[in-house]
């Protein structure tokens, strides 16, 4: 079992004015990813693709409130599940991953909408998204979670 | 921008007997997945997922080795790419991510097919898979990526 903690520059931040965690409504948020200045040359050809993955921190969550179970959204008929099972933020790592439409770079910046992260987040990675790769349109989940599609951020639970 | 590096603990390993990374053939590797000890409870409900996201970390990629430009694949035929517009390990941050079909879960033990990390790669995070917040079937690539689909490894690039 590896033992040393991996350690993670920061390639750069979200900014989009929003200052606090919400629950839903990220759909329509429009971001600028702002990398460190001297990776411009490292996005040479990254709007080609339509859409890209942002991996980020959860870096406003104090390790006193990581937890081993979490109730997807709060909802009270959904199970309690573990919180790997789940997208939540209250994980062991703190990291987030988010499928996102880019809209446009200008050097170091990329536009994209729909990413569910909060204004100063610390981005570790971005990638551009693969559909033959990432996209499994087709794959499973449990009942309840089918229902709850659309009711807010998995991430919030 | 954010300085300070963000430190992540593995929380588990890969086991699949694979010594060293390979361009091809990893569709058909089964892999375990196995977390800490005692992260087994975290995994509670997991298994109602088919599929899962497993992020890693390159952790054979010496810092002499990163890229600002790669030809994904090596192919003469493709235009040179900004790392960052690749799945390339020669990366600035050492963060993996693979969209993989779960096999079965044993206790802390996940077993998974079509991983592309090599035995010992230290596993960062996992997260169920979410059709409709993850998959996106339509999403646009370059026209010589899609002619390489099938042709290998992203990340051999």
């Amino acid at each position: 079992m590896p033992r040393e903690p991996v350690s993670i520059r920061p390639i750069g931040v979200v900014r989009n004015g929003v200052r606090d965690p919400r629950p839903t409504g990220w759909e329509s948020v429009r971001s600028d990813v702002i990398l460190r200045d001297e990776l411009t040359d490292l996005l040479e050809g990254i709007d080609s693709y339509s859409h890209i993955i942002v991996v980020f921190a959860f870096h406003r969550v104090p390790e006193s409130e990581l937890r081993e179970r979490v109730r997807p959204r709060g909802a009270a008929r959904v199970p309690e599940q573990g919180v790997l099972a789940t997208r939540s933020q209250l994980r062991p790592s703190p990291i987030g991953l988010s499928v996102v439409r880019l809209l446009k770079r200008r050097r170091n910046i990329l536009r994209v909408e729909g990413l569910d992260a909060i204004d100063g987040t610390p981005v570790l990675d971005i990638k551009p998204y693969f559909p033959n790769y990432d996209a499994v349109p087709d794959a499973g989940m449990p009942e309840w979670a089918r229902a709850l599609e659309g009711t807010g951020d998995p991430r919030a639970g």
